[in-house]
């Protein structure tokens, strides 16, 4: 079958014309990921509701095409972009855009192509938002398919905690639609079929419009930094901090000084804020928030913090070195300036990764202590959602990349992965998911029988080639 | 096939005798349900382990035995006895008893046949417990298969939100055990399967075990009981306690004036605590409850509710007619008498339903106008979690059960169901699961494409007959 046959059909059940690109027109917008992979897409289906996504899939379906989702196209491990090969159509959600605020449910029914920061923009004026706290700027479709989490995960969870609903298309022949878009908080008469779609990097069906849940948007807030005394004295200060603060701690971030300092030379505005300009070897940003003004006779937010640090110092355990409350702008800027300190640095290797919340901190100091006998060239540079568990493990080689790049990237990613998996019983893909350039490892590192149950979910959902992963 | 054979075949697997009570026994306890459904089973299957619970199923998916899981059997819709043939075997999980509490990972690895005050009492010591609050006192196994929620649902989310991990056990020819019971927050490595195992009441696999997500025990609650001056007020007074409370709102709860009165008049040792004694026809309770102990300078629990109620009376809505701030214990032992006094009322029906928050009240509104026309003798005495939406909607029919009880009964959820799920878009099984009770109306309202996907996962996982809900 020649491409003018298929882009035909496709033409034939279209709503317009504006809802395909062929390769005849400039497709690098979506052939190109954020990390940037690069590949050839064969053409662009743009369906502007979920009828026509449904049609238009099922026109690929019989055509035998693959089909690969996209919908910000900000994900890090080439799940949504086409492979090189020129024969993969992109399905990109960019014009689904509805938003439909819901304020008794405080929820919103929100299409897959809309961008985290324009349904924030949305919210903004009713005192809500949606409380996925992100670097990037994905659309809602993404957020759903890799389940991302972020950096108030620990006060908020993830998209799936957050998901009410989800409208679906499967590849059948069909292109069936399923409708779990109730905006109930409470249902359970049977298997909650969203679920499958959250975090599969939309291989068993693409959603085009969710249902999630919204918070009240914070109007206080209080940010320190702590200098824990040593890697135990980590749980300490969490524990005392999760009952003193209670669901006012929204952040419990760790940064390793290498990380802070990358980022101080490199990210231009930034200030020291360390006494001496002394960089600690690990430090830990706290944030405490809350939905109201403040209030007359009440502690204030930065009092409180205050309270609770002076309570951690009086520890008999001595969890503190140091510790200071600083202007929230100011330490955020820092924080969030770490990820492109890294990558200055010299050759980043990237990893997101995620342990029981109490063998992180072992996992971090058996890094310290084994990698260099292994790799005495790398530098640690991490930093990460300390209070769920996850870690950006940023490796920096100076200087730039290794000779042979690719051989020692795969022994670096294998040692690093099985010490993950092996040793320590984490993830390998905390919140990024599963895409061409991790299959390898999703294929070491899942047990069989799971592969055997995700192929009989797949058959059963969307038999057809769909997305750029592969669970089985 | 004879009893005597499988039953020998059972025992030849079996790690102790006490693991199979056979019909020469007394097997009532396992037989009778909850709320008075009463079966009878082929004999009673107790395994002590994952592994033997493993080699058990496997001999009755061999033997072609139909199995009945059952935990605390405290459910309500006949989903943990066995039916009135005296072929099916209870396989019960109550002496799966571990209990292993991770303090860093704020977590804990637990048998399905823990109850949840005995969770609770060893959290304890320790300022944890399994924030899921319910009448009841169900094992873990129960409250995974039903997804309970509860009444700090608005809080704490329900069990799948607090369920980081599970071994299952599934029905097929080798009793596969299916280890999800990773304690990790984040892990996106494909389909999450733990969550085909919550809120499908065991028929797709046993869950064994678990790994809870813990919370830190309040330390301080304030109580209120509101009166909204209307329906449409009830959410202006839940936005602003939204707002200005934070997570420090763990209850919002809706009591009709009916309910009210039949504890009242029911229940001993409670006291009226309405101006007069004049019961209001709806009244909300709202908790507040902090993790942390009375801190100097800070606004004590009590003020900060009393501020907010103030602020709440000077809206331009003018949302409440009535507010008093009451000592807790007074306030949730009339909550919790609810139940008892409407049951001593007249012959009860009861009804777990959910809607949309903001349906909730156009429900309830509809019912006082319409239930009347069709079922002039019944009296509205309901009460429920309406800060997310779910509702005990409780019908009494004063001094007994109708003439004709199962044609009556059949005729009023006909019309209750049909007015939830067609006009209200809501849940006919909020938090209670689908058991025999209910089968007929999960058949009638699942669209035939989700019994597909039903079936085809059910094959793929438990091909064999598992549970008293079937969900094809």
């Amino acid at each position: 079958m020649s491409q003018g046959d298929y882009i035909r059909a496709l033409r034939e059940v279209a709503q317009s014309s504006g809802s395909i690109l062929d390769s005849n027109q400039d497709l690098s917008a979506y052939e190109i990921g954020a990390r940037h992979d690069a590949g050839r897409a064969a053409g662009v289906l743009r369906p502007s509701s979920t009828e026509e996504a449904s049609r238009l899939l099922a026109v690929c379906v019989e055509q035998g095409l693959t089909v690969i989702p996209q919908s910000g196209n900000t994900g890090v491990v080439s799940g949504s972009t086409p492979d090189e090969s020129g024969t993969q159509l992109v399905f990109s959600l960019d014009r689904l855009k509805g938003i439909d605020v819901n304020l008794r449910n405080r929820s919103v029914r929100v299409g897959a192509g809309v961008r985290l920061s324009e349904l924030n923009d949305t919210l903004d004026k009713h005192g809500l938002f949606f409380p996925i706290d992100l670097g990037a700027d994905p659309m809602i479709g993404g957020m759903l398919s890799t389940n991302t989490g972020g950096g108030r995960f620990l006060r908020y969870g993830d998209v799936r905690q957050n998901t009410l609903g989800v409208t679906a298309v499967l590849a059948d022949p069909d292109g069936t639609i399923l409708d779990l878009s109730q905006g109930l908080r409470k249902n359970n008469i049977g298997v909650d079929w969203k679920q499958v779609f959250i975090g599969t990097m939309g291989s068993f069906g693409i959603v085009t419009e969710a249902v999630l849940n919204l918070e009240r948007r914070p109007q206080q807030s209080a940010t320190a930094l702590i200098v824990p005394s040593s890697d135990e004295a980590v749980y300490d200060v969490l524990a005392v901090l999760e009952t003193e603060l209670g669901s006012q701690l929204s952040a419990f971030e760790g940064m390793s000084g290498n990380a802070i300092r990358h980022a101080l030379n490199h990210v231009p505005g930034l200030r020291n804020p360390f006494a001496n300009g002394d960089i600690p070897d690990f430090v830990i940003l706290v944030e405490a928030t809350r939905t109201w003004s403040p209030r007359e006779g009440e502690l204030s937010i930065d009092d409180l913090l205050e309270a609770c640090l002076a309570q951690i110092w009086e520890l008999d355990s001595a969890p503190l070195a140091d510790a200071l409350v600083g202007r929230p702008e100011e330490i955020w800027a820092m924080r969030h300036a770490l990820s492109e300190g890294v990558k200055s640095a010299g050759h980043l290797f990237a990893f997101d990764l995620a342990f029981e919340r109490g063998v992180l901190m072992d996992f971090l100091t058996y890094m310290r202590t084994d990698l260099p006998s292994e790799f005495p060239e790398l530098e640690i540079c991490d930093f990460g959602h300390y209070g769920d568990g996850g870690v950006h493990f940023n490796l920096s080689h100076p200087g730039g990349p290794p000779t042979d790049l690719a051989v020692y990237e795969t022994r670096l990613r294998d040692w690093v992965f099985d010490v993950t998996m092996q040793r320590f019983r984490g993830s390998f893909s905390a919140e990024h998911g599963i895409g061409r350039k991790n299959q390898a490892y999703f294929q070491k590192y899942t047990p069989e029988v799971i592969k055997r149950l995700n192929k009989a979910l797949k058959n059963a959902t969307s038999p057809a080639p769909l997305g750029a992963a592969q669970f089985h």
